[in-house]
């Protein structure tokens, strides 16, 4: 299969972390992109209109995206238990939903303040993504026990903000707010899985 | 159960359609929310601190988000068929991803002409974004024949992508470009599910 990838992506690092763990990664083919909002990559539209990564093309000829699809494929091919069933399922799809949010937030917030030419940045917009990411982090810092040793989806999402955070935001101070979480994610960022993706 | 709602977003009309749809809707109390990326409405930030809607409290308390998770939990609940299993589970979860990404960019296209003070607004963000959806309607005109008769989550999502088009984007003349799609459209907004959820 292959992926269109980027290395500093953290949505493809949720699905290259499901491949490494779940021992696929040498069946995937890295297919370089370069996914901009303002400049869109054209090698990706024909099959994703979004122009974004990841997208997937499968064995058979599927188009997968965006990344909870993909890992969602990538579990189910390598037999995983990323997605669990019953109660424990609702959990972790809200837990990837709140972490996704807060890299939708991180991701808004650097276009803002990177991309966007300066006479254009709006503080209050970038003061309202930057509210979402410090609520997050501080539900997750009160939440955190429920996270343990746990691999799922919702720990992967969690994993690949907090490395995104730190790769992008490294004056963001979160460890010193959330100290319990900056604990569990020097244990889970130890995963081998983790390891082989960092950005 | 009970579910931040606004009578407006297309993300809680996906969640409202299934409800209808599966005889669950008087089951709902929805509570009034007023979620805006700057001004963040602090009454769901206990429950969701992306403070966004929908967001949905189960009757045994769980809390659940976004829209693709409380969708996929009313479908469990009601029994119903809108995440189908095997191959057509990808096919329709990728149509929701790319109509979700449409929404998305006219969310943000929104925000970036109405909301953001004029002398701020960046016509290149402002295209990429409406290339997006100017892309993405044009993938689902070549592929409109899949879609057919189809009630799932893919087409649901497409319905109420189109539903918030012609809503706040009226001038967009999207059916001339999109003569298939409009004919599909003029079919699926008249159930009875499309009919009880308008903006």
């Amino acid at each position: 299969m292959k992926l269109y990838h980027s290395q500093t992506s953290p949505f493809v690092r949720k699905c290259m972390f499901i491949a490494h763990h779940l021992g696929l990664a040498d069946r995937i083919e890295k297919l370089p992109a370069a996914a901009n909002p303002v400049n869109r990559d054209k090698s990706i539209l024909p099959w994703n209109p979004l122009g974004q990564v990841p997208t997937l093309i499968t064995d058979d000829g599927m188009v997968l995206f965006d990344s909870r699809v993909v890992c969602e494929y990538l579990d189910q091919l390598g037999k995983g238990s990323f997605f669990p069933a019953g109660a424990a399922r609702w959990r972790v799809l809200t837990e990837q939903s709140l972490a996704d949010g807060i890299l939708d937030a991180a991701l808004l917030t650097r276009y803002e303040g990177a991309m966007r030419p300066e006479g254009m940045r709006w503080p209050d917009w970038t003061a309202g993504q930057m509210d979402k990411i410090n609520v997050g982090l501080a539900h997750f810092e009160k939440n955190v026990d429920d996270a343990a040793d746990r691999i799922d989806i919702g720990t992967v999402t969690l994993g690949c903000a907090l490395g995104y955070l730190d790769f992008r935001f490294a004056d963001l101070g979160w460890r010193s707010r959330c100290p319990k979480l900056a604990a569990w994610y020097e244990k889970f960022s130890a995963l081998p899985a983790m390891q082989a993706t960092k950005p």
